[in-house]
């Protein structure tokens, strides 16, 4: 493993699914830098995220092809073309998912068996490295949780992930796909979206923060793990340039943190108080309590750990988004 | 719980998907014999081994709706009616799923997704037993298979099945719906799909040997649990009727075997020789190895054992096949 994994991507041909999107654009960032020729697939599914916006800057020195995968085989071109695939195509909203299963169904898995298929049939050693998320364990039953944890998801995106994830590693065992899983956990930085909590509380504390408005924490002594998108971006390359990662699956993580702790940064730093709320009834069915994993085996596999402390990630988040709040709200 | 789980459901009545099938038949016989207002809905799809054949005798008894529960919301009135749905609709062959994994997706999935949101919509109080399977468990870690043993499937039905039982679990936890999960492992009785080993390789053998060809066996050192049909329909009104079984999972399962066995069981009942070759290369990737179930659970919560030896499920079987052969292949 390179002590810098992006020197290995210049002149490299990259696909990014979900490019368009948090992390794909900052990973696009990175691998542009670094002089890879760097092609994005996005449909802008609305409220998913994605926007050419987070592209900003960029648009000269990567591709962009807009495609819909649920509509089968339509990149076969990008995917003959490619050498790395970071598939991170697909829907992040738990409360969306009990609302129209269907679509979730639609994204996070048949447009996620269109692309395996068209891999397989088009260019089968293409490295895929696809972005799962610690949703598939449900309630944890026991803390840290590492990836032999058993999956039992509380929710439909956590169901489809499961899936989508049994997908990656049959399709790595049985057609010798080189495919690596990461279950990201909780990821922050610029781009991310904050016009509300679809994907992350996180972002809609941002926003409130920056706008004056105290920000709302349901409960608030539940434990997480944050990344900064920095960090992910960061084990999503060591994934993709490492042989060790092969068909296998690792957790992401970081130190474990309160909510409040959280919240208390977030008004060091911008000033704006906050609320404490009680965790809502209706969500309770779906809530997974405390989380944060052992992510051991990308520690000594890939040399990966997150290097960027919590009171950084939301700094360098909240000053992103005090320059570009209209863009995003 | 009655000694006689049949006598609960007089004048009830019962809707059964996928009953065209070879379960759901036999169970729309017993439940019609019993007195209850029994509706099958199947959409024929061919090749799953479904046909009106199977209800031979039966159609002055029962209702028939040939719908396709792909298409969404295409049997809401006779969901409202029913107090009972044993839902065993869905796509078997794990060699299908492999080759066409969009259909078992459909199927699997999307179907009951849709089936599910009906149910919760116009009747969330029925009670919904649902048939999974054993392959949700790939290759077991250890034997006998609880319900406890984590789920890793080997091939695309098994991940779309552990999906469907996921609905199931997340309904009943989250909307209240009263279902129950069996997951059947091989089952064997009249009216099983034996035109090929698609569906069971025991099919197969059935018909091979009543028509006097040696039939293959691959390996034959492989241990499996076989269930007679006739139990298999015991459990599913036991779990149908009882409080207990609730949002529980049940394993069937019984006195494990080898294929060996089996094979000298249906050749000393007909007569007809076998042939034993080695594994096929393109099968292992998606084999299981030997596998048999635990099956405590269900015997302790619901008093379920099965009581047909192998050689009166055989016999029984061949008997059928040998009057109706015609007809299935």
């Amino acid at each position: 493993m390179p002590e810098d994994p992006l020197s290995t991507f210049r002149g490299a041909r990259v696909l990014i699914t979900g490019g368009l999107g948090f992390i794909g654009s900052n990973l696009a960032r990175a691998l542009s830098g670094a002089g890879a020729r760097v092609h994005l697939v996005d449909c802008l599914v609305p409220s998913h995220g994605g926007s050419l916006f987070n592209i900003e800057g960029l648009t000269d020195h990567v591709d962009v092809t807009l495609r819909d995968l649920r509509d089968g085989d339509v990149i076969t071109d990008l995917l003959r073309a490619a050498q790395f695939v970071f598939n991170l195509a697909g829907q992040r909203s738990h409360w969306d998912s009990m609302t129209d299963p269907q679509m979730d169904l639609d994204i996070n898995c048949s447009a996620q068996l269109h692309l395996l298929e068209n891999i397989r049939r088009t260019n089968p050693r293409v490295k895929v490295v696809f972005a799962s998320t610690r949703q598939v364990y449900g309630i944890p039953k026991y803390l840290p949780v590492d990836e032999d944890h058993p999956t039992r998801p509380v929710d439909i995106n956590g169901i489809h992930k499961v899936a989508s994830e049994c997908y990656h590693s049959l399709y790595a065992r049985v057609h010798g796909l080189p495919c690596t899983i990461l279950r990201l956990t909780n990821t922050i930085g610029p781009r991310m979206r904050i016009k509300d909590a679809r994907q992350t509380f996180a972002g809609l504390w941002t926003r409130q923060a920056i706008e004056g408005q105290p920000f709302e924490i349901w409960g608030g002594t539940q434990v997480r793990d944050f990344n900064f998108v920095d960090d992910v971006v960061d084990a999503l390359l060591r994934a993709a340039v490492s042989e060790l990662s092969r068909g296998k699956i690792y957790n992401l993580g970081a130190a474990p943190t309160t909510l409040l702790e959280l919240a208390d940064i977030v008004r060091d730093i911008t000033g704006c108080d906050y609320v404490v709320k009680a965790f809502p009834e209706a969500r309770k069915p779906t809530d997974i309590g405390d989380y944060y994993a052992n992510f051991n085996r990308i520690r000594v596999d890939l040399g990966w750990e997150p290097r960027t402390s919590l009171r950084e990630a939301i700094m360098r988040t909240i000053e992103y988004y005090k320059k570009h709040l209209h863009r995003y709200v």
